[in-house]
């Protein structure tokens, strides 16, 4: 049987990755192709366990390195669990942020290093890498602005305050963007959904023939 | 004020370690240095959340890569939670079990290889490697029996059986050793336990003049 493909949406939050996720799976599952659409823990036991812990709010001591090395184990057994058996079962997998997030939100903004938050996904995914990567690029206001109105609030004190870290988040996945440049394309994500919808339509064709 | 040291000590199951280590600290404090003994998790909340992960018994998909991270991820939470405060106020730290128990049993036992192990404790430890490490080496056949004897039970099938997994912690244990001369330092810990204590502090005494 054909292994199925292994695709990664990446971006800040309010970029639109979850929603254009949704509608493309549906229209790939309509065409007739099959395709699974996931994301980390993504319901397999031991990764929401592991997820419990890293979110716990009670664990105010968790050092960054610690989080990091969590997020790897609760990657690593996604991968093993469901997204490698789905790909040998001749599915494609179309994965909400995978090892780029890592890398831009604590390798580089949170300052620990992109070089370094990479060996040890390296360690986790052991050389499965995903054939194509699609990077949602948005303005970090107009992100913000995005995540406000889905939550159905205005835009608060807390959300303008952090914008130097999404700069930061930006920042960094330009960094990886730059160092993995064969496997990433960039999306215009501040274009209207049906737009960026139709724009990774035009990739995933160009680049996987779907 | 003066750093604390920090000594590892290592070897297999039945070596005598912990027994050697408890009266070690004891004849240590009593002598006027102040000397700390722990163990991962060490009671640090945490690394104990990670440790329940990892033994958890309904957890029978555990991947072996996912478990090594899960172990490093603990072993970094204890490390800034307890072990670098203490040194940082002068005391000596005497951990039983480090980096080189992930190194012997799941790289080269498991599998995964020494070196994938090290790179992600190499994150983990970010450079804060033991001052000291003693190996407690012992005959396999030897330190399954002490395990028996100390159960209060004979030895059993399965133990027997284990021998060829105990051959292949003491072989990892041998490449660690290899690879760190300048930091390990072997003890022969098939004597009785009384030998083996003299030598350990004669070892502390030479190498950092206890």
């Amino acid at each position: 049987m054909l292994k199925g493909k292994f695709i990664t949406f990446e971006g800040p939050d309010g970029a639109g990755k979850t929603t254009v996720l949704e509608m493309l799976v549906k229209d790939i599952n309509e065409s007739g192709i099959d395709a699974v659409f996931t994301r980390e823990p993504g319901g397999i036991h031991i990764a929401e366990k592991i997820r419990e812990v890293i979110l716990n709010k009670e664990h105010t001591e968790m050092d960054s390195r610690t989080e990091a090395l969590l997020y790897a184990a609760a990657r690593r057994q996604h991968l093993v669990e469901k997204v490698i058996p789905s790909i040998n079962n001749g599915k494609h997998v179309f994965c909400d942020r995978f090892i780029d997030s890592s890398l831009a939100y604590q390798g580089y903004a949170r300052g620990i290093g992109i070089d370094e938050v990479f060996s040890i996904n390296e360690f986790a995914i052991n050389g499965f890498m995903p054939d194509l990567t699609l990077y949602f690029k948005i303005d970090p206001k107009t992100g913000l602005k995005r995540i406000a109105k889905n939550k159905g609030r205005e835009i608060n004190r807390l959300d303008l305050e952090d914008i130097s870290f999404h700069n930061k988040v930006q920042e960094g996945y330009e960094k990886v963007i730059s160092s993995f440049q064969e496997r990433i394309v960039v999306i215009n994500a501040n274009q209207a959904i049906d737009k960026v919808l139709q724009d990774v339509k035009n990739v995933l064709k160009e680049h996987l023939h779907f």
